[in-house]
């Protein structure tokens, strides 16, 4: 018999049936809300990260991303794919999974599925912004776009920001009916509306989260009151916004990492040099939030590594005492670590 | 019950258990052989391929890299970390895991340990070049270096290049005690020497292999006749070398990717500028090999992401049919792509 690997071999592996049983076990509210803070306690931290850019490989039809960040103690990565044209042939438009990994030995310590985890460090970093910028007690949030990210979004607000009622738009009515269904019983007022002005009636915050790759305009000027916040999401690549740039114009506008938000985010649409703020130094108190009543903040949110970095160690915790993980043999670890031969050897017996 | 995760969902994934069998199953030295047509496959068509440089993550103790390729149809990356002080703690000084995805889709198609799978890989590499540079009817190789790597090394060059000696050598005679044990009952002469010098006695190849982080000079000048290969692996990061420069001035240089091995191999030594011959030339036909008895040639390899890329296609092939991998949940797939939050809904069931 060959002997049996050690446990430093082993990597925890969190499935995408496991995640998925990790947050009913846990309570997606509960892990939208624990997600929000661990991101919170990243954002106030921000100097602290290594903030590589991503590295993109470009196809005609899409692009694969590796996204690594590291705060010194524990590196984190995200594989991600974009590729817009897949769910016509029945993919998901995205797919990712992550690791993290310790920076003093170099060895994993965590791979997960990170395509419903990053729904929700998503939804969640919506919501934890959305904390910082929005009416205090807002009350109704227009959720344009209803999409596999749509509902996530809807909770999130409910958890972490008290919204109570959501009004719903899609140009697809079957996504807004989807959408509907899947949110029945979790507690939300959901009204589905048949245009985007219909949904914002009465709504403190808007969130637009539409899958077009082109420059869309989902909000135009005239569509938006004074006071409101905007969680833009859908714009995210080089080419695909979703705001008029007038609304930019009367924004205070706020992101997470510039130089991925000018290339990627609704920002695009401006010239270099106009004032944005970045979210992490709201959250630490070195610049301003919201200041007025009548002020449009806009969170231009294209997603970065040190969100993913938190979701993970997150999972990481959770899954600690529980059953939802199993141990991967990823890592070859011979007794004697120059003996890598005699440990293939002594494996054929 | 929840329905379970369409074939879409799954990802192959090769554990270091499965590549032992695998290797074993195959038989190492066609596997070396088989691995090195790969190689020498992908090498041939060196101008396709997008070569990212790799994406290192530094710290006081180690380095974390991504290192990124594709050939337009298939992505592949590798993640490797380097941390020397590993040893002295029982890990190994480089653990490694790798995948390959589909540019069309952006699917993972595998995920596969690579720590075994790198040592395959470099041997073959190295083997594969030297059937191109060496003197014709080699018989003999010095193995300076008797670590991880250096069996691996011995079986490649006796199963690619004919070598039927060789002829071993470490500053811990503990070492090559291991690797002439190791290497009992695989068909070759093994010669345990005392110096450096006695190990290249005869020798036509000479292929260095230390883990010295510090430049360091296993070969001096003085010890290099005429005629010889020199296949130098051990050199492969920032202030990392083995051979003294003067060796450098007296060889005919092949290197994988110069933008690499400027910064990583032997000639960090020399200055920018000094005449260097990119292999993938060679093995194509546009730049000239050996092309006199007398002449040194030295590879000054590094290990290059398509080697890595190439070895994960090859795993992929190789374990259709068998029992060598099994299935990951990786990747969330709903039947209606945008309906993921029903996904989780109904795996609560």
């Amino acid at each position: 018999m060959p002997p049996l690997p050690s446990e430093l071999a082993y990597v925890p592996f969190v499935s995408v049936e496991h995640m998925m049983g990790l947050v009913h076990h846990i309570g997606i509210e509960t892990v939208l809300r624990e997600l929000a803070d661990e991101i919170e306690a990243d954002f106030k931290r921000w100097e602290l990260f290594d903030k590589t850019p991503r590295v993109a490989s470009h196809s005609d039809v899409g692009v694969i991303e590796l996204m690594p960040t590291s705060d010194g103690e524990m590196y984190g990565f995200k594989y991600v794919n974009g590729h817009p044209k897949n769910t016509k042939e029945g993919l998901q438009t995205v797919t990712a999974f992550g690791l993290l990994a310790d920076v003093n030995s170099g060895y994993p310590k965590l791979l997960s599925e990170m395509t419903v985890l990053t729904a929700l460090r998503t939804a969640a970093t919506s919501a934890m912004v959305a904390k910082h910028l929005a009416p205090k007690g807002s009350t109704t949030m227009a959720m344009i776009g209803n999409g596999a990210q749509s509902e996530f979004q809807c909770l999130a607000f409910k958890a972490i920001c008290g919204i109570d009622t959501v009004r719903l738009f899609d140009i697809d009515p079957a996504a807004t009916a989807k959408a509907a269904r899947n949110l029945t019983g979790h507690g939300l007022n959901v009204v589905s509306c048949k245009t985007g002005e219909e949904s914002m009636e009465g709504a403190q915050i808007i969130t637009t989260c539409t899958a077009d790759k082109q420059y869309a305009t989902i909000l135009t000027d005239n569509m938006i009151g004074e006071g409101v916040h905007i969680n833009a999401i859908g714009g995210d690549c080089p080419g695909k916004t979703e705001l008029h740039r007038d609304i930019l114009l009367r924004s205070d506008i706020f992101v997470e990492y510039p130089e991925q938000t000018w290339v990627e985010g609704e920002i695009q649409q401006l010239d270099e040099g106009h004032p944005i703020t970045e979210m992490w130094q709201v959250i630490t108190g070195q610049a301003k939030g919201r200041t007025s009543d009548k002020q449009i903040t806009l969170f231009d949110s294209v997603g970065f590594a040190i969100e993913d970095f938190s979701a993970l160690r997150y999972v990481s915790k959770a899954i600690e005492g529980t059953a939802y993980f199993t141990r991967l043999d990823m890592l070859a670890d011979p007794d004697d670590p120059r003996d890598l031969f005699g440990m293939l050897e002594r494996s054929k017996d």
